[in-house]
């Protein structure tokens, strides 16, 4: 349909630079989403099923609805080695929609893990295989086969914006999406600023304060800060 | 920054075709949700601050941080007639973002009223103005003015993406987004599904089962449903 | 399929005494729960869509599946008058299941209301129908018709247990669900429960403190209340 | 019990000054919030069971255990005209702890109204008496009298310290606790945010933006503001 | 009280046949729930205290009070070997209900684990003990013993019935409750829907689509599923 | 400001007798709440960044604004070994306050972990530490730099009562709060209450029940409990 985008896989998208969403993949989370000025971030709610899972490729988008995983299936064909599946739904879910078998399906394509803003099931296979899903929800309810949704579409998922080909690096701390455009600029940045943070950690083991080392006694004694005994 | 769109004050936005807009303007939500294939809606927890309460009108979108709302002013100079603000919030956040004098000053600028996902209050003078507004939460928590955010860049508020110019229309069933490009098309597509809306609702009142005025009884059978006594 | 009740409609159903429910009609939901031993409740989460809002009928129940409100039709065709459509769904789900045309239909068949675990819309037209839902939700958004569910199999909505043809009894105060069997002795155990209310009433009304009507004064005492200055 | 302050009623408090209640009672819950330097508010899931409700008055404590509601008719021989029982719960808990006969009794005694964070029944009624009740749920569940809890204690209520005389003022916007022993200095301090706001009001109407009003545009410079075409 | 069930001990409870109990013990959570055509399962807020915990066994149903544990000592002496405790509450509660002593003494009568829908605590302990609980929350909040409750009557846990008697598994995916009577069928039909499960799963390890191996296309097209490039 | 205790850090506070920490320090959070009588727990949601995870210390409190974490390097300054730093939040948030930079700087001035009713970054380093964080959420979002708060002013932290210098004590149940003034005695109390518990432990692990240990049978015959069959 023309007026939703419903019923639509877009086999072709620009995914982002290689190079960049390998330079991305040395960061945490928490680094890129500063570097791109505290935006694309998931809601805090996306968890990873286990501890300690961390991955970074490009976004294969999929729309679903309640229920109803039948694009999963429709999504595998279009994952190439490096890609990340991020699946959004058309209204609040906790349905499984992901198991082991869609897992051994995707790892063939290629996939390294899943975005779902949704639920996924069989939890204790997926880290045995070591397939890590960051989701909404772990339930073992089951879904349909009925509706048509979209594949490579531009998406919302867990309040972030997703489109086609965008970086998506997850971690213990959450899920950030980087624009496939600005993948460069945004490792570079993170790079830059995470060049003198071993030299930070040092100063304040050794006991310096941040107030110093961060020069911070100046503002907080303008903004009005008062020391009292 | 060019990195993230912070600190970005777009002045000139394309807004959507008013005959489109005064169109749209006649349906509800749930219809032009239908209209457009069950999307763009946000989430259910976005609520009118009194019952009743309607606009349809063109987005000017504004990003905010936690419990900083500087960024209201800034979009209130942005304000046409016609116009609906969109507020939305870089994380969680129930603050009241908005009460009375804002309100006043963005009816002057010709804001038909306010779709925020987080808080606002001075509800009793809000709703005694007829100054609508959609929202997380109601609460008296004021907010700082001290960092930048965005006016008239696209936002995700309350899971849906808007874009600065796209038709925001709003009900007591909640809020839907209408892309400023298919906006003529969307209010064609209603008005086709509310056509024989009145016809169905006669047959209906009169006693006649959606079963049989929808022919569900065959597929029904074929679908394995048995009757029993 | 025998396994789990789905795909079922039940054609002849026990409805409870009509001169029991017309008895339990003349109470509130507290009362009625506290007759019954403080069980039987719906979750708070169950609310009216207008306040003032009040029904007491017989259950139709309907079981539906997330996103799917295929069996609404069906669960019409079961209603008589004075019955109360009670639907329960397979997983959490807001969507908005039911509006003004299924309200004209279920009304054009004798319910008296709707009873959801889920979402509603078309409030403004239902609100000025005077067809009251009590539901988890409001909502815009619609459901397709793919799955099967049942009509008239015990379901649980909002946690509580509902039989085809018990009591349901709704109002401001929440939902509650009075086992057909125990219609009548429930109706009185009300009765007896609100016979001296009036007494009580004008006697608190006075400045007659609880601790002294109900005699709490030596309980508290025994139990180690200490009143201190 | 010493250790804990369980099974205490404090008969002699320090109510706030009157004539410094009388003077907060001028203001909305916003502007005494904002007064007190943005601190004193409950969480906002604290509504009032109907629109357009307020009142202020001095704080009676109750501390109550999950679904026992004892302690409230301990706690009505301890209020005096003026008074706003506050209800804390020590663990969180929907029932509903009080409905219209205890209303009668806390009325007859002097009370405002009742904060409880927790749920209340009998909502019908209770509007019916324009007696306001800011709750956390609305819930037909009834509880028992079976454990001590304490009267006139330090408690905190929905996120709120509340000491026993402290000023509580609620209305549509929310409940905000003012120490007693700042009472005159906070209504003061309303008092002088609210003196300009008219001709703020008047300003803004007539098309002056905040703005210029408020001289933000150097600031929003100097922190980078950008504008674009 | 006839009216309610509450302060009853059924003694004489027909558990599910152990051969089928000890078949279905041999599948997860979401193949049986699958089983049984997508019923039976509570809500996804139940989770295992600690990762890979699993068991299936027969159920012992309690019913309790919000913040009142006493029937957990009474359920105790209902317990036999292979026995699964399945305790809801009669209205939201996260206290803690349960520790390591009642485990000690549980596990002596035979308990596998338990399932409650309210919070545990000592998860430390009962994690070095093996003794697995579902549950919704984890809270050191102790619970006192003053009101009956019921059990062995048939329970609402976490939206899900219990009967006593009935099988309980619950692993990671979470809870499924399968029904006495229909044990061993679908233990059978969970049996059928694993069988060619394994050539499944290497098809699709060797790169094959779901989209193949279920033959999708065809109905997807019929759908109107266009591919775009 | 005299008014609210913003902007205000209080250098001198009275810490609890070491000693009776290190009393405390033996028992779980679950047999201190019991001692104190039930109360001074912080809501369950406070959970742990890793299990296991256990610490008791002294309390030096931080109040912060939302999305600003200023405050946590204002309150490194004040730390002594031994010290739990507790973080409360004006407006539910939950961004990432903290991560291993600050994590470092805390240690190094000998803090124990971290309670924060909000949310936390870096979890996965902090794990590697071994450094405790118990809180809200987990968040890669960061925070700004703006707005002033105070260190050691009396706070409510996750609906706990926290003043400067009590004993905080943290584990895999919770986190519970001892005025200093009653540490002593309250470590006492919770000495006494285990005393006997490892001879309650092996009678039920024998199979004694807790009907007879506690001699229960009595009383709940009492209250109305029937076995049927």
């Amino acid at each position: 349909m023309s007026l939703n985008n419903l019923g639509i896989v877009k086999r072709t998208i620009v995914r982002a630079d290689k190079a960049a969403v390998a330079d991305l993949a040395k960061f945490g989370s928490a680094t890129v989403h500063e570097a791109m000025g505290r935006v694309g971030l998931m809601a805090p709610y996306m968890r990873p099923i286990y501890p300690g899972a961390s991955m970074c490729g490009t976004a294969v988008t999929v729309l679903l609805h309640p229920g109803d995983n039948w694009m999963m299936h429709v999504a595998a064909e279009q994952l190439r080695p490096g890609d990340v599946p991020v699946a959004a739904i058309t209204a609040p879910c906790t349905d499984g929609y992901f198991g082991d078998l869609l897992a051994t399906s995707f790892r063939a394509r290629g996939a390294l893990g899943l975005i779902i803003d949704a639920g996924v099931r069989d939890v204790k296979t997926l880290t045995e295989m070591g397939f890590p899903v960051w989701s909404k929800a772990i339930s073992a309810k089951g879904t349909i086969k009925a509706t048509l949704g979209s594949v490579n579409i531009p998406v919302v998922c867990a309040g972030a914006v997703v489109n086609p080909g965008d970086v998506v690096l997850a971690d213990d701390d959450g899920v950030v999406v980087v624009p496939a455009a600005i993948a460069a600029e945004v490792a570079a940045a993170a790079a830059k600023r995470e060049a003198n943070e071993e030299e930070k950690r040092q100063k304040l083991a050794s006991g310096v304060l941040g107030l110093d080392m961060y020069n911070m006694r100046g503002p907080l004694e303008q903004a009005g800060l008062k020391y009292i005994d």
